[in-house]
């Protein structure tokens, strides 16, 4: 996808492999579940929560491939939320990444069972005996505390939970800024702090990895809305806010295009000022940082 | 209920206990999604898997006060699944416990974010800092992995999923049998082995705990099974067997009502033989076991 330089290359092939390890065998009488398991983990997506796990492992002077199995931990948990967050009773999405989405494919039940399975998984695979040896209990334990805070009632679900009680609801931005922190910023920023631990980082770089985490979900998610409202612009011909069928609010319909586009560089320097304790060495993610947080240019 | 000893009562107020304040508060903007976790969580059942937990703890000479929050975990795991068996791409159950389902008294939306909170709020629990302080981390990472183990795809989601695949499917016993393992089985078994594992048995114990909870599962579920049977025919005074409508494949249906029962003496003799090692001391446990499954007597 030209996101990634040839190191982070090479993280990516770290975790598609990890993560096909990972998948349970097919082989097996719970056939459809697996395959359903493996359907939504399939290769396609940026892989930008293992991808961070990864880098700030690095960048914290730590082993990359002892951080692997929680990079891919995370993104199970990342896996997980897309499948339930399609189903029916959700928002009922039969596609994808441009295939159809997982309970379009297997079927409802097989979907719920996957996307537990999936959650159930991550935690499985961080706690597994070979897993944990390669960090050692201590790292282990605050790894998967950081992802299982992240992934709860007060991180991605409680955000989801915001989200369904806020809709057709004329929300603040301080709500919104609750909302999309716990439904996507909470696993990003985790993410960042996961590598960080991992990698054996001083107490400086675990903040720092936390405030660039922060950061880069706040910047994410703006430069989304801004995206969605500038291409039904150019395909539709009209003019900015002018979408009355879209109720949903958003950056942009709380602060106006121009206004959301401060906020995103606002939030995309602060991530890049928190890269400053890295040095040099984060080069990479700030070159990475910036080709996320432009794609509005 | 008349159900537990005194000591077991006193675990059981534990239990209860620890499970309020493990509860997310409900004054926060994710209220519903925090309420339907409660009430999912809510007093009404034996909670048959932590007392077992606390139980094994105590037996090995462990201190019971450390191992609630993983017998909590574990409770919570329980209840999840059974939020998510209710929804209506599943058993579409309005009723459980003689109340209206999570699903049925929250929306479809609802209970699956409960289940997945619930889900992940075992982990959450059980890698706290403070529970992690009480056992140590490495008794924590050993309790966990078990149950993660026991809840996924090789345990209890992929007990519900050859559940679903063969249903209205002639299933041989050995097929029951692995789902039955994987459904109700692999929870039971785990909450003995964690007892043990937190309350620092050794190998001995480990393997008794693990054999006891194996057996216990087996015969709960073909009990389970006859009562049915022997409840069905004493309400409809039909003879047994003659229930054409009911086409689930059981214990009963397989072996017939003499032999499932001849298999539930046979683990119940083998979950009773396996507390041999404990002594004396195990006198409780005993006499709650021949409670669970004599209840057809």
């Amino acid at each position: 996808m030209g996101l990634y330089s040839p190191t982070m290359q090479r993280y990516l092939e770290l975790i598609e492999n990890e993560l096909e390890d990972a998948m349970p065998s097919v082989f097996v009488k719970q056939k459809t579940v697996c395959e359903a398991m493996r359907y939504a983990c399939a290769a396609g997506g940026k892989r930008l929560r293992p991808m961070l796990v990864l880098s700030f492992a690095a960048l914290c002077g730590g082993d990359v491939h002892a951080a692997v199995p929680y990079a891919c931990a995370m993104e199970m948990i990342h896996c997980y939320s897309l499948v339930h967050d399609d189903l029916p009773c959700m928002d009922n999405s039969l596609l994808r990444r441009g295939r159809p989405s997982t309970f379009a494919e297997y079927g409802e039940d097989m979907a719920l069972l996957a996307g537990d399975g999936l959650l159930t998984r991550a935690f499985e695979w961080g706690l597994n005996a070979d897993n944990v040896a390669l960090v050692g209990e201590c790292k282990a334990v605050r790894a998967l505390r950081l992802l299982a805070d992240a992934a709860g009632i007060y991180g991605m679900v409680g955000g989801q939970t915001i989200d369904l009680e806020s809709e057709g609801q004329a929300i603040d931005l301080a709500t919104l800024q609750e909302l999309q922190e716990g439904k996507t910023g909470a696993l990003l920023q985790a993410s960042c702090e996961m590598g960080a631990v991992l990698g054996g980082g001083g107490e400086e770089q675990q903040k720092a990895a936390a405030t660039f985490g922060a950061a880069l979900g706040r910047a994410f998610q703006i430069v989304d809305d801004i995206l969605d409202v500038t291409a039904s612009e150019e395909q539709l011909g009209k003019p900015v806010g002018a979408d009355e069928d879209n109720e949903k609010v958003t950056y942009v319909s709380l602060l106006g295009l121009d206004g959301a586009k401060a906020l995103a560089d606002e939030q995309t320097a602060k991530a890049l000022e928190a890269l400053g304790v890295f040095g040099e060495q984060a080069e990479e993610l700030r070159v990475l940082t910036k080709a996320l947080l432009t794609r509005n240019a």
